[in-house]
């Protein structure tokens, strides 16, 4: 056992894209521990994007506080447990845990899953078994429900997240359609996890190799990425497709929020979007009519007509609606109404 | 009874806003109506944003083809009928209709709805008793889902989905905030229709007026118009917020798409965007390791990492997720893994 805890910490906070001089190596003596607690020496540290963000001022958007300045790097963790007062982590134990960027960390326990390498090598606790592999599954089977038949899109098809993405997709019958970063990740997402096909999107032709690759289009696009891949994704998708937000990569470091909506609060609130239209919502028109009807006659819910007068005027009123000259619903009385006026409560 | 239909028509397909020499004011003989059909005189035309998307090329969102060059203008309309030969549609009954933009119209009654004039002045048909009313209604209700003391925010808000949409906030005990673009909407919004605040967002500081009118937040964003709207409203979003994506109002006259990712399709589509962090979802963890260990164990789920070997090589490899420059599940090896090799497939 080594005498010293060498550890990662935050030295300064990124204005961009994080430089090694934001970090700093620093050593610690290996701590004792007290009743209750156990010590882990760290096998393996998962490096995840997500960090990014828990490295800026602020909360991150798991709720709690970004690490102060001079604070241990935050990041999942295989430990061994080489020291224990908690029966519950026996010396010689697995533990993936959240000990962050060290060599050693003591733990009451909280929140540790004690691993059994029997089942699958521990690094597996940090990836396709651990936390990218369960965004994956939670995000494509509960978010994107993909039917078997089904294109499932997903960025950073070599990823951990997005590998796993690809080959769920497969396995509930889906095509599966990867976007990556080179010609050797694309051969691999291809060759070796199965899926049906993978875009390179550093080959500058995005769009076409995507439509392409897509011939029946994007029912489920699984996002890591944001940006480009995004983008070129969104003019694709078929009716009632699911679009999964689980990363926007290329804005992480960005310094200015992108042009157009800026699609993180979205990311990080776990906020829906959803198109509609409501021709597809024609079951609910009695339950409209009634309550509305009766809210409209009470006085409740009031309303302003904006009208022309004859339909010579309707093309230069609808300009003028999409200018939003309007003030009111704009309606064209094109002849005469017998029954105005005679009921019914007006603006 | 005239012996002209008066119609207007589409002559050239718009680049960009419509232009009135887009339009052309026809004359064709009233037709009479033969067996089966009805021969209706429009009374109220409705004018609808919509409208601009049915004058391009190509295919309608609702699923037809748009009209031809020299086609009638689609358009809901609310109708007398002033002959029939349809038992259904008595002579003098009121419909409510598709008849488009002219004076006089044949149709079998499919798609008709009678209207009765002693329930609400027939122009409601298409505003706040028809279809904006209904789209606020299913789209707030049914998909923004506003719970009591939420804050609900609506853009084109003194128009008639707008305007409906913050009433049913307010009937729902949530506080509306609404979006308009002039200080006399402004005035109607709140005074009139009841909402809590109204923001211009013509009077230049859109951002900290419409954080002020939500110092709670933003539960739901129904959005009739993207653009700076949108984006504004995105960075107040709350928790699990919802957007009822309606309308891209700004966008419909632009010749090229938004810069950032074009939510046009999403609308289109009824696509939905969710966000989601996969800490919200561990409910789901058992089911995770039992399916991903089983397919994982069995070849059937693939899996490549990616180890760096020494804690002190954590910053730059980090610095290289972020490039995109891993390949596989990236990890840092901190110490010797004495369990390594020793069981479980790897990549």
């Amino acid at each position: 056992m080594q005498n010293l805890n060498r550890q990662v910490v935050l030295r300064s906070r990124p204005r961009g894209e994080p430089r090694p001089s934001d970090f700093e190596l620093a050593e610690a003596p290996v701590p004792a521990p007290g009743e209750g607690e156990i010590l882990c020496r760290t096998i393996y540290l998962s490096l995840d994007p997500y960090m990014r963000g828990r490295m800026d001022e602020g909360r991150s958007y798991t709720g709690g506080m970004n690490p102060a300045l001079g604070s241990v790097m935050v990041g999942g963790t295989v430990s061994e447990v080489i020291a224990s007062r908690n029966p519950a982590f026996p010396e010689g134990s697995f533990v993936l845990g959240a000990n962050g960027w060290q060599a050693y960390a003591l733990s009451r326990g909280a929140g540790l899953r004690t691993l059994d390498p029997r089942q699958a090598a521990l690094s597996t606790a940090l990836g396709v078994l651990g936390m990218p592999g369960m965004t994956a599954y939670v995000g494509l089977l509960d978010i994107g429900r993909p039917k078997p038949g089904e294109t499932v899109v997903v960025s950073a098809a070599a990823g951990a997240v997005g590998s796993v993405v690809g080959q769920l997709a497969r396995l509930k019958g889906c095509r599966a359609v990867g976007v990556a970063g080179s010609d050797e990740k694309r051969a691999y997402v291809v060759k070796e996890l199965g899926f049906d096909a993978c875009v390179n999107y550093k080959s500058g032709a995005l769009r076409p190799a995507l439509r392409e690759a897509c011939p029946n289009g994007i029912d489920v696009y699984f996002d890591n990425v944001g940006g480009d891949v995004l983008a070129a994704a969104l003019t694709l998708i078929n009716l009632r497709a699911r679009i999964p937000l689980c990363g926007l990569i290329s804005q992480y470091s960005a310094i200015e929020p992108p042009a157009g909506p800026n699609l993180r609060p979205v990311l990080t609130n776990r906020a829906l979007i959803q198109g509609f239209i409501v021709s597809d919502h024609m079951d609910r028109l009695a339950d409209f009519l009634d309550e509305c009807t009766r809210w409209f006659r009470d006085g409740k819910l009031k309303y302003r007509e904006d009208v022309v007068i004859g339909l010579e005027r309707a093309p230069e009123a609808f300009i003028g609606l999409l200018r939003g000259q309007n003030f009111g619903k704009l309606l064209v009385k094109v002849g005469e109404d017998p029954t105005a006026r005679a009921v019914g409560p007006r603006a």
